[in-house]
């Protein structure tokens, strides 16, 4: 297809962007070595024409008007069956400034607000310090059917403790064990899980930074630890590299997402949701209805509809 | 403005459209004096031209973009003072097929999901009913800052006990009362709320239920009981009619709106959205930073921003 005009889904060059982005498991990522400006798996030039932005920005509209109608099958299917708890879950990890809020507006915010459960959080408050790190984690797991959308998780819980040494090794390592058992619950009670990194360079970082503060309609995004987080980036790139690498499964898997360039990150994050959803093989389910039967009830009853339309 | 172009929100006709749909409160309203296929305040076909539907989609479009920002603002000015508290909560009630889903879709959707907070209630579990009726309506409020959407609401334990004559008049009547303390203490607390009867016809209905059964991919939408309900239809529009009018007040109005046209039911939704907004005075904070120093502070740290954008 030309970039002149349609409203199709022009598939990812190379292959699916799962296999494109996802992060081999088992070992530390270079995250040095990889670009976030770069752009894997979106056409070339003679698909997309010059303003490949824009194109990018309309192939995110279909993808997404493709996904609301996945989203409604899977809504669809948990009530026809609501003990098969299937339920899909974003996991949006990233830097400061790294385009999680950006990423739900553009990319969720294609699918009906009815199937879609958002949480998002911050530093734990007293009385979930009180508990396992884990529990409110698990009160904000989607209902069954929905899609879950966690803006940070629990990987906060060992990227903050070791790079703000606010406990010491042997409080946070052994959560990656624990946080593996847990994930293998999920996905063993049919969560399809999709855990992505927005990864962006320390220069775009400065830029949205010093944006915010040029901005006053973005004064409220600014804290002023952002910048005394933005000094530990180094330990932070190090502790995401371990952290991707030991913590991906194949029913679990984690994705490296490109994100200097926020037209790509959303191209990429809509096509791995699509692609999540693709799994499921979903389909509205069949009704258990005897049709013709409630077609008669209905007609039985006064006040037949016109068929005049609006 | 003609109807050929611009993104500009035209202003509704003859005054608010708050001012147009709301419900006198305080006497019973005569549901069958207003037409489901009106459209009040809409502007006529010499600004609208003859594709007013259309024109009305894009409307609501450009005034959900409106909204988003107006959204942002009461986000962004919870994060700054979250003790002020302040909230917006819609609530919807209407009959089944009314369009409470389809106007959450696409009035609601206009908006960063981030910043809505959605709760659908069903008829009450075993746990909720060993509760008072509004215990899980209290848990479902939404956080400040949000948009709260009510998808039914406490309505319902007046309706249906009233019309399915689960209850005795004694127990459902001083609900009234109860809802009306419950939402002073609301608006009391900074919530401004939004009560929208959405307003079919009892021909409109048939249409759509028929229109589910006809389409297998919308037979999960469809439950035998909907034609039961349907069978009650004068029962449950006396209860609507005493309701509407017993509980609206100033600080929290009923609004009925006309939806047998979907496109001037959402173009109605979002003004009154709109309106209800405005009436809160919105702006971005003031920033309690010392941008120069911020932006000092961020000057110094190396991998200052290229200039050359994306």
């Amino acid at each position: 297809m030309g970039y002149e005009g349609g409203t199709d889904v022009v598939a990812p060059v190379g292959g699916a962007v799962r296999d494109l982005l996802r992060v081999a498991p088992g070992r530390t990522v270079d995250l040095a070595a990889l670009d976030p400006r770069a752009t894997p798996g979106l056409p070339g030039l003679e698909v997309t024409g010059p303003d490949r932005k824009g194109w990018a920005r309309r192939q995110v509209r279909w993808v997404g008007d493709g996904l609301a109608r996945q989203q409604e099958m899977l809504f669809a299917g948990a009530k026809a069956d609501p003990g098969a708890g299937r339920r899909v879950l974003l996991v949006l990890q990233a830097m400061d400034c790294g385009g999680k809020d950006g990423t739900v507006k553009r990319v969720v915010g294609a699918m009906n607000p009815l199937g879609v459960h958002i949480r998002a959080f911050g530093p734990p408050t007293a009385e979930e310090l009180r508990h396992h790190f884990l529990w409110r984690i698990r009160q904000a797991l989607p209902p069954a059917g929905r899609l879950g959308v966690f803006n940070r998780s629990h990987y906060e819980d060992i990227l903050v403790p070791r790079v703000q040494e606010r406990a010491p090794e042997h409080v946070w390592r052994p959560r990656y064990a624990e946080i593996d058992d847990f994930e293998r619950e999920l996905t063993d009670g049919g969560v399809a899980i999709v855990k992505i990194f927005l990864h962006i360079s320390y220069a775009e970082q400065a830029r949205r930074l010093l944006a915010r503060l040029d901005d006053p309609t973005k004064h409220w995004k600014y804290h002023p630890s952002d910048i005394d987080a933005r000094a530990r980036w180094g330990d932070y790139q190090a502790a995401y590299a371990e952290l991707l690498g030991r913590c991906g499964s194949d029913a679990a898997p984690w994705y490296a997402v490109p994100a200097d360039r926020k037209w790509y990150r959303d191209w990429a994050v809509a096509h791995l949701l699509r692609e999540t959803f693709d799994t499921l093989s979903l389909g509205y389910p069949p009704a258990d209805l005897d049709i013709a039967a409630e077609r008669e009830r209905l007609l039985r009853t006064t006040g037949l509809p016109k068929m005049n339309g609006s």
